[in-house]
């Protein structure tokens, strides 16, 4: 299995960060705005990509398999690319310092291609996002998110 | 063995990146301006890293292991960070429609840390550094790296 695993640190509250990554108007506001469903423990929230031209790229759906407030966050996808299907992302958060710590992981791949290599980048700059979202208040979510190479 | 991947897009020839990838100029033009050594197949290269106010971050040394022009580039590491020494960079350098597509892998970690994501997030940072040093010729090299939390 592979893991794609990066960190970030965020000024701002522990508890504004897990708003961020545990409810659909948070998600909205760094990954895609097209979010929408449940956010609640087993519940099923559905992502929707598009290009700034409007096409769709892609969607998902996972299920909320974590949720421990101000700690931890599961995301297991349920639909989506082939290579995502059974996947977990998942967000540990921890306060230290100024810094809300967020460790971040997109876990058990079952093998790493180009596009594993891809999602890693893309996630990186998702993160960015997430972190400017969190500290601003106004991320880059899709479709404004940042391009990275000839995929998206 | 734990690899971290990434890929990125670049709008640059494919001999512009692979100058900024297997020469000292070009290394300092996007990882750490404080790049030396001996940039030739088997040669070694040092880098060092400041935070902005001057203090020293660290210090690694690497030998190009692999060069093949306009297509791969291998770095071995043969000091720095416990962790990194043994481990080897890897460039893949690929032509397609307006991009040159970078492959990248740092390989071969013994297990993935809390250090294994930090370095996963700050690789992306400094790609985004080489885009935008292949594509413009000003780049974000140490010490003006992107901060990215409470280690650097």
């Amino acid at each position: 299995m592979v893991d794609i695993v990066h960190k970030i640190g965020i000024k701002a509250p522990l508890s504004q960060v897990y708003a961020a990554l545990s409810s659909v108007a948070g998600i909205s506001g760094w990954w895609t705005r097209e979010t929408s469903g449940d956010a609640k423990l087993n519940g099923t929230v559905n992502v929707l990509f598009r290009a700034p031209d409007g096409t769709e790229k892609g969607r998902m759906g996972f299920e909320l398999t974590k949720l421990v407030p101000n700690e931890d966050v599961v995301w297991r996808f349920s639909s989506g690319p082939e290579e995502w299907v059974g996947t977990d992302v998942t967000f540990q958060l921890i306060r230290r310092g100024d810094y809300t710590v967020v460790l971040f992981g997109h876990r058990n791949w079952r093998q790493a291609s180009e596009f594993t290599a891809h999602c890693s980048m893309k996630w990186a700059t998702f993160l960015l996002s997430l972190r400017q979202y969190a500290e601003t208040g106004t991320g880059q979510p899709a479709p404004t998110d940042l391009k990275i190479d000839d995929w998206n």
